[in-house]
């Protein structure tokens, strides 16, 4: 039976400021990119977020970013190595610390907003995150955009590396996100989303913008949970992938 | 030959802002207080001091404080039990990660100013900290003011409490601290306040403001290096325990 | 034909987070209290609201509160009268820069959260809070709790005080407000909500927790806006005076 | 009697943490950018220094920058134009109102670091800056690099611009700064400071890196005062426009 990793973005809240449904999207994926504190998530809901993936038996990854709080870690910004080492070294420790409270731990970093597209063809401040990873704990997973350079540059370096796909979003030719600035580059239909999804999984390969097949080898699919649109989608797509005899299972999961 | 250690508050610049002279305090003391970023301490900034901590073999505790930067953890806040929990952990786990990042680890917790003044009066805060290093870390060592309800409190619910005096405070009668406020509270003369302390340390007892001879049973002595004079008056502190046969050492240094 | 005003705690979303449904309060409110940016409010989001509510002739209060974001400044604080003197400043300013950029201005005060609380009882806080808004503009009217001390307090000060009644609170025979602790405290009944506050508008009285009646002298009356439901009881309140042939008008409006 | 103002980055201390000696500098500088809370300055310490200011006759301008503390606003963001809009309005918003409180007001905007390096080139956050200023007060001076884009673009929209300077940089032949990544690109020698400043002020000309003259069309210009050295230069360039029979004088004074 193949395996397949589903990834969705998860305490994302702060303070009193909600967002997102953890508790509807920790039944449906199986790794959870949980906030660190410096993007998104105080203290105290990153812990129930962490615990009720715990119980779940999801796994937890470090969703490091930018420290932005008012921009949400989406506004491109150029730390120092120093800064950006010391910023992804505290975010991954603090993850840490709430998952041992919680009972768990972490398994996986992935970078998040302008952090994530920034370090996916800047290879300086990729080194910078992958250097802080390696720094902190050399088994911890980094989870990359499928086909960009990131994937090859750290496992160069000897991280193990897992390459995601977007579930809503166009491809091009070259196996490439289509930029959200372009039409057609965010898909809406969840039949059609799911059936692209299997597609890829079983046979590696998804239909691009314009209609020919490109190569994506990617070990988790990202989906959100931001809407109940968004929640609906992906449970469609973890049913269509159980309907297709696919397992839905962390990459971190013991074999 | 006795042991006594000296702990100091270290790790307390932000960004472009300096403070102190870790640098020297480290050859000094052999606890370093590391801020964790609630108060003070950027990620950076408090890898450095970590790294130069372990250089010199000066044991690491996490010096937690409320999430208040601009007042610097000491203004009295109350945070609900969920936040304080949160909070505490957080802190600790991003102290952890910096430290392994250093080649070291954190060995104990020390709350930092109205964190730490509540806490030895307020059996609720207490008990949140308490709560928060036993889900974190049961075998973090807990850094608590002498003679306060919570060395009490937090070996019975488990942990290893070492009680510290502070160097150049006035002493009441009953072995309390003379509030700030009042005339006499605070000590200036580096010689009087060694020669107190090798007294405490030899022989469990303190002058109080009255004469009088009052008991301090503490394991370590907190004192300042946030000007010249303070690092001398500390620096004079470690002669004097030289010069009286006593070893400074960390209370979780190895046996 | 006599006057009401209904006030509302309105820009407190934060960024990519969104609280309340200020558009459609604003339609309700002839008074905005209007975050600041200390305890929520992101200067975006404060000018939409703010030109919203020059729309719609709402007038617009700056809700100043205590620097904690991730306690959405609901968590007591003690900063030294410096510090709060000039955060209240700091936050009139800056809100009364935003409404100027929309075409408006700042008419009143309203302390939010944990500072309203604390300055409705303690008289220090309250005249650091007096002080900052006489130094800033001493032709801001403060809004107050009705009954509190702060009133007279204020009036002493030289300020123009509008004290203000809760519509969703139960009073006790003494005119104050039934601790949310107590059960009964909080009003769910739109119809007898709205039904109590015109008569406190008519007739100065509000039927105590015990049935008896006592007396409130409120120009403003505080709706909630953080649910449908609140929205819903905010619309029916307004409904309801304008029933009773009193007009919502804020009291700062010309005459 | 030809004038020429000295302007210095002032009130750029937060909370506990001090920075630079803005008592020294008022007593040389005709001009103080005071920091505004987003990449420093806290608002009591910001009253301070603008009380200071007003005292001495010191023009006030806002010192404005990106919301980014940990870096002192050094570091290049790219916030969308209601998100750089919003943060400058409310930032000259807030120090109106700590002026105000002052009894002074302020005269011009100066934009910080990465801030002020992006809009000399980026004609979007150029464009952004300078509708805030005009939606919040159009009669605000815009200080500028001396030869960018910016001063034209700001008087095509209006704007007065003042050019301004810097003291201790060396400029290519073209006008501009060298780049600080460039070997000799930042000036330490006081007299030849002074010397190159003085005839820059009576010629319109400094001596570029290559030995040519090049025209720098400034009535402003940058010293620092964050080391005794740098106030010690700053005070060498005021004597010497005073022994030159310069008056030294805020652009913003009345005839």
């Amino acid at each position: 039976m193949m395996n397949i990793d589903i990834n969705s973005d998860l305490g994302e809240s702060f303070g009193p400021w909600k967002m997102g449904d953890d508790s509807a999207m920790l039944d449906i994926v199986s790794s959870a990119n949980v906030a660190c504190g410096f993007h998104a998530g105080d203290p105290a809901g990153i812990l129930k977020t962490v615990k009720a993936a715990a119980e779940r038996g999801v796994s937890i990854g470090a969703h490091v970013g930018y420290r932005d709080l008012a921009g949400f870690g989406r506004r491109n910004m150029d730390p120092t190595s120093e800064e950006l080492i010391g910023d992804v070294i505290y975010q991954i420790g603090a993850l840490q610390g709430l998952a041992k409270a919680a009972g768990t731990r972490v398994t996986y970093v992935k970078p998040h907003g302008a952090l994530y597209n920034t370090i996916a063809i800047d290879a300086r401040q990729a080194k910078d995150v992958i250097d802080a990873i390696l720094a902190v704990d050399p088994s911890l997973v980094l989870m990359a955009l499928a086909g960009s350079q990131l994937v090859e540059q750290a496992r160069a370096a000897g991280l193990t590396v897992v390459a995601e796909a977007f579930a809503d979003r166009a491809y091009t030719p070259e196996g490439n996100l289509v930029s959200r600035r372009e039409k057609g580059s965010v898909l809406h239909d969840p039949d059609l989303i799911a059936e692209r999804m299997v597609r890829m999984v079983k046979e590696g390969v998804i239909e691009a913008i314009d209609g020919t097949l490109t190569g994506v080898d990617a070990q988790s699919i990202c989906v959100h949970g931001d809407s109940p649109g968004a929640v609906a989608m992906a449970r469609r797509l973890r049913e269509a992938f159980e309907q297709s005899g696919l397992a839905i299972r962390s990459f971190t999961a013991a074999a």
